[in-house]
């Protein structure tokens, strides 16, 4: 073990990393999008999942207004030390469109077909 | 079922999409890398993954040199459009460090710690 230093993080231009969220109990990806230091520093804090919102420029504490939390059960950080990985517990939707996942759209053969339905 | 035009992914301002390659059989995310539209195109033209070295600049088939590929299994994108998620079945390490996924380093307690070793 050894001391994790936010700054040995490959943050880009823009301040931010790409987060993964996978579901721990199935392996599902549930959806990516970006952390900035705050974000990340409040997720490991708290252990719920705190990602930066690009459209809106703010932090964008994962289910605080819809209830679709995630309480973070482990992250990892990759070789390159540009991405970050989480396992989460995730209540309800991870999607906005109320789908579990946010990959719900294949892609083969020239079409594209969606693949599953809002859960609520 | 629709018709998919590539022109419809949000690509970044260098024209790069992030691309996450998940292990078909077990769900194991092995790695997070970039695509531009021509490793799209190979992608899912060839069924092996291509991605766009940042580093180098230049096309970067997963595997040519070190026979760690990567035969795509089922390629979905997000609800905004702007990440690829692939089901792949990879060839040995995905890493170049020879582990299995490229996050094998955990962090937690403001520690963190390795949880792979190579496999080579």
């Amino acid at each position: 073990m050894t001391r994790f230093d936010p700054e040995t993080l490959k943050w880009d231009a823009n301040g931010l990393i790409p987060a993964i969220a996978q579901d721990h109990a199935t392996g599902e990806v549930l959806m990516m999008a970006w952390m900035n230091r705050e974000s990340l520093a409040e997720t490991l804090g708290s252990g719920q999942v705190t990602y930066w919102s690009r459209s809106r420029q703010a932090l964008w504490r994962k289910g605080e207004t819809s209830g679709h939390v995630q309480r973070l059960v482990r992250l990892s950080v990759d070789c390159d030390r540009d991405c970050i990985l989480m396992q989460v517990d995730q209540t309800g939707p991870a999607c906005h469109t109320n789908r579990r996942s946010c990959f719900y759209t294949d892609v083969a053969g020239g079409q594209e077909t969606v693949t599953a339905r809002p859960m609520l």
